[in-house]
């Protein structure tokens, strides 16, 4: 298993695009489509929040109802959520307009929607770009990046992830991309992302897998705790690997779950690492948890706390607000057992011993704490169980972004 | 039941204090004391977070094991807590100096800290700074307000509230102080506060009345979601207003829990208020919820969200966000029937009508969001349940208070 260059075109027989078909921004990439050449099964996990977007709708819907899926497209700028039976209908007609361009069913065509909720998506403009993505349509590393870039809002970076593996003796790959930034606290899934794989593999394996994954990838960041309306992570597979269909839970269905989750823990790093204004990643990991839940919200608990945020924005080795935020969790645990370290490119301090500080040196905190990607670690010492989550820190930037975003 | 002026200090019997110690800080008043003359039953309620400071362990065990408290010392700079058995001793040998200063016993002592964890209280320094707090006792209410002041950390203002009532055909007082602006997500209580009253109530029906409402006044309000781990809120009630004691659920009882009620929210909507940063109170009100519960846990939801928070902070009427937070605050409703309101000094706005927008003038909803005091009302259409809760915006002021709080 090795990652690749790439995104949702390195699986063979996907293509993509990304246009300017201004939706709502004016000069950059807003509309994305990624297509199969081959019928793909597909699966989809999407946001908790009792409020879901019209896209939202309609994907929970075809990927339950439907076996095979061609396409998705999808734009940023709006969210078309909180928009009634009008976004409904609005929603529905994307997926017409772009089946129609496609030369396929709008039952085969999956949709998502990223930016302000409870505008309208503007038709004519839509349907254009349905027609131009499809024209533009290319199996070019270069056409998943730019779908990759039409998906962005508020992200800084275009956000991409390939594997190749082994898989019943054929060389399968699976690719992704995703966005995400600010009302991340994903709950099934997150903001918007697409996998692609040309690993054939049943849709009831192909589900199971992916639900399995989001809780040790998206699931497992945090930027602002608040969980999007919009939330969709989808995969396509179209079986061009070659490989025996994957239809048990067998050595090559760990096979692909493996790569699969290359792929999902890859871009759910670089999601919570390009969180709204952040200029750091905070990876929090708890060990000797007593239950892996527990040690999940712990690590969890850690990476949303705003003054964790804050301390490691200003590099401070502020121990106390971590051990706090553990504290406030939910889980039980004995304080005067617990172990703080942190850790960056510049070293490794322990903090904390049984609960209380030791004689470290601040400013060798400061510097470790100065890292563009800081890991703390927590030892409960309460059993064997371990996860780890990922945030950033919390900075004027994100204010300065949330106080204005609409305009 | 009216307002009046003062703190702690305006029950009879009280008096207070507040000096300078240099706890930690250099140029401001930092411990604080309030004494009863007589004897007074004591209830407490403190935080629920697994680590818990020293001062919260020492209270916890004296409201529940002794009839009578005399004394509550106070201090900011160094919150005694990840302090271990160092940090508990140091505790009672600051409840031990203030009895000797006081000629009391030190069961009869309770104390409380607030500001940086991890850190040692110095004995020498509180040794002192009990002795000059005895020495400074007065039943003013200047002396009330010098405790006030002696116990902000980040607090912009002090807070104080006293309310005079009709009980039993005597006429009491309740009057309180509270501090409080970061790490404020109360879960039984609030960081600190203390309240005093000269009505005659049991030890019993006093604990009974605080909890029943500290979760509709301090348990409302929430800063930065960070609960402390040094909450305390205790009462001290000394009889001196010579009502007939209060020992049933009866009229009086329900006078008394009136008038304690206005001073908690008072008190509770001044600490959200001057959170860390904060430029305007926000208050969320939700109408015709399921359930009390339900309506608590939506309007708790809208005021902790850090995109909510911002968007006030920016006066930008982003209603989506306030919907999204009721969404995936674990309540479950039909998005398609609520209704959403703002209101402040400016004016009243219907923004959403059966969960999407109305014709509303983005101008007018700026202007009514650019006030000190912001309400977000929701109407969700479920049952007749409603509940309030108080935060704060989320600005450049809190990102920079806790980019470097330690130095």
């Amino acid at each position: 298993m090795e990652k690749i260059q790439g995104g949702v075109t390195a699986a063979k027989g996907f293509l993509a695009a990304g246009v300017e078909a201004r939706i709502k921004y004016r000069d950059r990439k807003d509309m994305a489509l990624v297509y199969s050449r081959e019928p793909a099964v597909s699966a989809g996990v999407f946001t908790t929040n009792v409020v879901k977007a019209a896209p939202v709708k309609w994907d929970r819907m075809l990927v339950k109802e439907q076996e095979y899926a061609r396409a998705v497209v999808l734009n940023s700028g709006i969210a078309n959520a909180c928009t009634g039976a009008a976004g409904m209908a609005a929603n529905e007609k994307l997926a017409k307009a772009t089946a129609e361009a496609l030369g396929i069913e709008k039952e085969q065509v999956l949709t998502a929607s990223t930016g302000v909720i409870g505008m309208q998506l503007p038709e004519e403009k839509f349907c254009a770009g349905a027609k131009a993505l499809a024209k533009a349509l290319s199996d070019t590393i270069e056409a998943g990046k730019m779908a990759a870039e039409a998906i962005m809002t508020t992200d800084t970076i275009s956000k991409e992830c390939a594997v190749r593996f082994s898989v019943g003796g054929k060389t399968a790959v699976i690719g992704g991309m995703a966005k995400g930034s600010g009302m991340i606290h994903p709950n099934m899934a997150t903001m918007l992302s697409v996998v692609t794989t040309d690993a054939a593999i049943s849709k009831e394996l192909l589900q199971k897998a992916l639900e399995a994954d989001v809780k040790k990838s998206f699931n497992r960041i945090s930027v602002d705790r608040d969980t999007s309306t919009n939330d969709t992570l989808l995969v396509l597979a179209n079986g061009l690997a070659g490989n025996a269909c994957i239809t048990e839970d067998n050595e090559d269905y760990h096979s692909f779950c493996r790569a699969l989750h290359m792929v999902t823990e890859t871009l759910a790093k670089m999601m919570a690492g390009d969180g709204e204004g952040a200029t750091k990643l905070l990876t929090a990991e708890v060990r000797n948890a007593a239950t892996e839940e527990e040690a999940q919200i712990l690590s969890k608990s850690v990476i949303t706390s705003n003054l964790v945020k804050t301390a490691v924005y200003g590099s401070d080795a502020n121990w106390g607000r971590i051990l706090c935020a553990l504290g406030y969790s939910g889980v039980d645990f004995d304080p005067e057992k617990v172990d703080l370290w942190i850790e960056s490119a510049a070293g490794r301090l322990q903090l904390v011993e049984n609960g209380m500080a030791t004689d470290y040196s601040e400013e060798t905190a400061t510097e470790i704490l100065s890292q563009k990607e800081v890991t703390v670690t927590a030892d409960m010492k309460q059993g064997e169980a371990g996860a780890v989550a990922w945030g950033c820190d919390l900075t004027y930037e994100y204010v300065k972004i949330n106080g204005d975003y609409r305009s």
